[in-house]
C-alpha cells in the first residue's frame, strides 16, 4: 500500500534539477513544491478555501506545537489533521526535534530523547523518537519526519555527537513507525561540515526510507557555506527518492536549491514576512508601510495573478497596515505563498521545458535589481 | 438619474413589515437587509470574496474613520470606496455624527457643526453638514446620511436643542449635496420621546429624502422603549420610502424591527463579537473559548450553510481562539455575518409567504430559549 501511495517519478531533469510527481494519500504533489507552514494546524490569517486558490498542494505543521496544544489525542479524536484543521491536499509534520532544539536552556538532551520544558506552562515533556513516530501517527499527515537532533551548525563536536545520536534516533524512529499510510522520512544532518555530511547522507541513504531531507541548513551558516552542503549530498542520496531541504523559502534557495535536486522545501517566511508588512515578488521585497505606497494605485505586483494583486492597491495594503486592519496579514499573506507556489510551478515548467538555466538566471538578475521598492 | 437608481419598492406587505427592492448604481438590493460595517474600508478579518460569498449586498463604512484615516482626497484618488476595497455591492457611509458624538469631552457643538479632537493624533477639525456631504461625496458610496446631532437619549432638554439643529443640518445637507449617483438619507432624532420623534419625522419627511434613518436608538434606552419609537414613527414616514434603523444588529432587535416596517439595519455587532469569540446563532449566543467545546466535533451550527459551519468543528475554532490564530477571528465572523444575512433572507421569504408571524414566534422562542450554548 505504502508502495503505491509514496511512489515518486521523476519526469524531466535538467542537470541536477528535477521535475517529477509524489504520490500520496491526498493527491499526486507535483515538484518541485513549495510548502506553506501551518504551525499550529491553521497557515496564519488564511483559509484552506484560498490556500486552495492560491494552489497550495502540501503544507507542513508543528508537532511540538500541536503535541502542546490542543494535543495529538485531540486531533486524532477529530479525525487527524486534514479533517481537523479542513484541508484537502497533503501535509506534512516536522518531529518536534527542530522546535526543541530551539528552547535552548528548556531542553536537556540524552541518548534516549530530549526533556524539556513546554514555553507555554513550563510544563515538563519528553520527546523520543518512539513518541515523535507516535504523536505524528495521531496527527495522521501524509508526511512525516525522524526525530533528529539539530546542533548549531558550526560547532564540529557538537555535530559530530548529534550525527550519532540523529542516526541512532533515524532508526528507532523506522522500527516506531506502524501506519501504512504515512511516509516517514530520514533527515540527514552534519552542519557545515562536508565529511560528516557526507557521513550523514550515506548513513541515512542506507536505510529504507521513501523520502530524505536535509536538516540543520539556513540556521545561521553563510549561504556559500549552505550551497555547498547541497552539492555535496546529492551525490550520496539515491536519485528516485525525493529531497526536502527543511526552514528554506527565500526565492533565491528555492531557485539555488532545485537546481541542486532538491523537490520540496517549507518556510515561515511568507506569513511572517505578510505579518511585518513585507511583500514577497521576483523583483525584490518591498515593504507596504513605506510613505511612498500611500497614493500607488498599482497592485503588489502588477504581473501576479494572486487574489491580492487582482484587486487590491498598494494603496489600500497600506492603509490597511496604518489602520491595523487584519486583513492586511490575509491579503499579504495570499500574496506571498502564491509568488513562491507560482515560483515552484514555472521552475517545474522550465525543467519541464528544457530552459532552466536560462528561466533562472533571469529571474536572480531581477531579485538582485530589485525594481520594485 | 437619481429617480432611476434610488427607486423603492415594495413588493410585498404583511403588517407593517415590508419586502422590496432598493435600486442602487451597484445592484438591486432586496430588503429587508442587513449591513456588516466596514469601519475603515474593510469588515474586519473578512475579505470581499468571502463577504460576497456570504451573500452580502451592502456594507457600511465609516465618514469620520475615513476622513482621518487615510482621508477623503485619497479614497477618491483611487477611485471611490468601491474601488480602493474592491466591493462590487453598494456602500452606504454615514455622516460621522455619531462618531464625534461620541468623542465626549473632546468635541464641541455650534450650531454651525462640531469641532473635535481625532481620536488618533489629537488634531482638530470641524465637521459641518456641509463638510461632511462633500467628504461622503469624495467617499463615493452608494447611501449618504445627513449629519446629525446624536444626544443621550434620555436627556430632554439636549434631545430639544439637539433636534433643532438637526433639523437645520438635514435642509444644509440637502443644499449641499451635488452628486446625483448617490441618494442622501435623512435621520430622525428625538431620544426616547414620542412628542420629539413624531415631530423629527414629520419634519425630516417633509424634505425630500430617498430614504429615512432612525437614529439615536440602541444606546442606552430600554428595549421597550426602542420599540415604542419604531411604531410612534411609523405612522409619520412615507410608505413608499426604505427606513434605516441605525446601529441594531441582534437577531431579536432586527425580528422587531422588519415587523414594524424598518427595511435597513446595521451593526458592528457580528463581527465584533467574532473578535470576542462569541458565535451568533438563531438558537443563543455561544462562547466558543468555554472548555466544554474542546471535543466538540460540532459546527456552530448545524443547520448553518455558511464556510465556518460548512467545513470547521467547535473544537477546531476554539483551537485557535486558545492558540491566538487570527483564523478564528475570520472564521467566526464569517459564520456571525451570514447568520444575519440569512435572518433577513428569510424574514423576507416570510413576508413574501405570507407567514412572518408563525416564522418569527418559532425565531423569538429559540432565542429565548437558547440550546446551543
Amino acid at each position: 500500500m505504502q508502495k503505491a501511495y509514496f511512489q515518486f517519478q521523476t519526469i524531466s531533469r535538467l542537470g541536477k534539477a528535477r521535475a517529477g510527481v509524489l504520490k500520496t494519500p491526498h493527491g499526486d504533489i507535483k515538484t518541485p513544491v513549495f510548502m506553506p507552514v501551518g504551525t499550529q494546524a491553521t497557515v496564519k490569517a488564511v483559509t484552506p478555501a484560498q490556500m486552495e486558490e492560491i494552489g497550495v498542494q502540501i503544507l507542513l505543521a508543528n508537532t511540538y506545537h500541536l503535541f502542546l496544544r490542543p494535543g495529538a489525542d485531540l486531533v486524532a479524536e477529530m479525525g487527524g489533521l486534514h479533517q481537523f484543521m479542513n484541508w484537502k491536499g497533503a501535509i506534512l509534520t516536522d518531529s518536534g526535534g527542530f522546535q526543541v532544539f530551539s528552547l535552548g536552556d528548556l531542553r536537556k538532551i540524552t541518548d534516549d530523547g530530549v526533556t524539556f520544558k513546554s514555553h507555554l506552562d513550563g510544563s515538563i515533556h519528553q520527546f523520543t523518537p518512539e513518541l515523535a513516530v507516535q504523536i505524528q501517527e495521531k496527527l495522521g499527515a501524509d508526511i512525516i519526519m525522524a526525530f533528529d537532533e539539530c546542533p548549531e551548525p558550526t560547532n564540529r563536536k557538537n555535530n559530530e555527537k548529534a550525527l550519532e545520536r540523529t542516526h541512532q534516533w533515524a532508526e528507532r524512529c523506522l522500527k516506531a513507525k506502524t501506519r501504512s499510510d504515512q511516509a516517514l522520512f530520514g533527515i540527514i544532518q552534519g552542519g557545515i561540515f562536508p565529511d560528516l555530511r557526507q557521513k550523514s547522507a550515506e548513513f541515512i541513504s542506507s536505510l529504507d526510507f521513501p523520502g530524505y531531507a536535509i536538516g540543520g541548513l539556513s540556521v545561521g551558516e553563510s549561504k556559500t557555506q549552505m550551497l555547498q552542503i547541497l552539492d555535496l549530498v546529492d551525490d550520496f542520496l539515491p536519485k528516485e527518492k525525493p529531497r526536502y531541504l527543511m526552514g528554506v523559502g527565500t526565492p533565491e534557495d528555492l531557485i539555488e536549491g532545485v537546481r541542486r535536486g532538491i523537490d520540496m522545501f517549507d518556510c515561515v517566511l511568507p506569513t511572517r514576512l505578510a505579518r511585518h508588512q513585507a511583500a514577497q515578488t521576483l523583483h525584490g521585497r518591498i515593504n507596504l508601510m513605506n510613505a511612498e505606497h500611500a497614493h500607488n494605485p498599482n497592485p503588489i505586483d502588477t504581473e501576479c495573478q494572486c487574489y491580492t494583486c487582482s484587486h487590491f492597491s498598494r494603496a489600500y495594503l497600506r492603509h490597511l497596515i496604518m489602520a491595523k486592519e487584519m486583513l492586511a496579514a490575509t491579503l499579504i499573506s495570499i500574496h506571498n505563498i502564491f509568488t513562491l507556489v507560482e515560483l515552484m510551478r514555472c521552475l517545474r515548467q522550465s525543467i519541464l521545458n528544457n530552459n532552466f538555466e536560462e528561466y533562472t538566471t533571469h529571474l536572480l538578475n531581477n531579485l538582485k535589481n530589485p525594481t520594485n521598492q
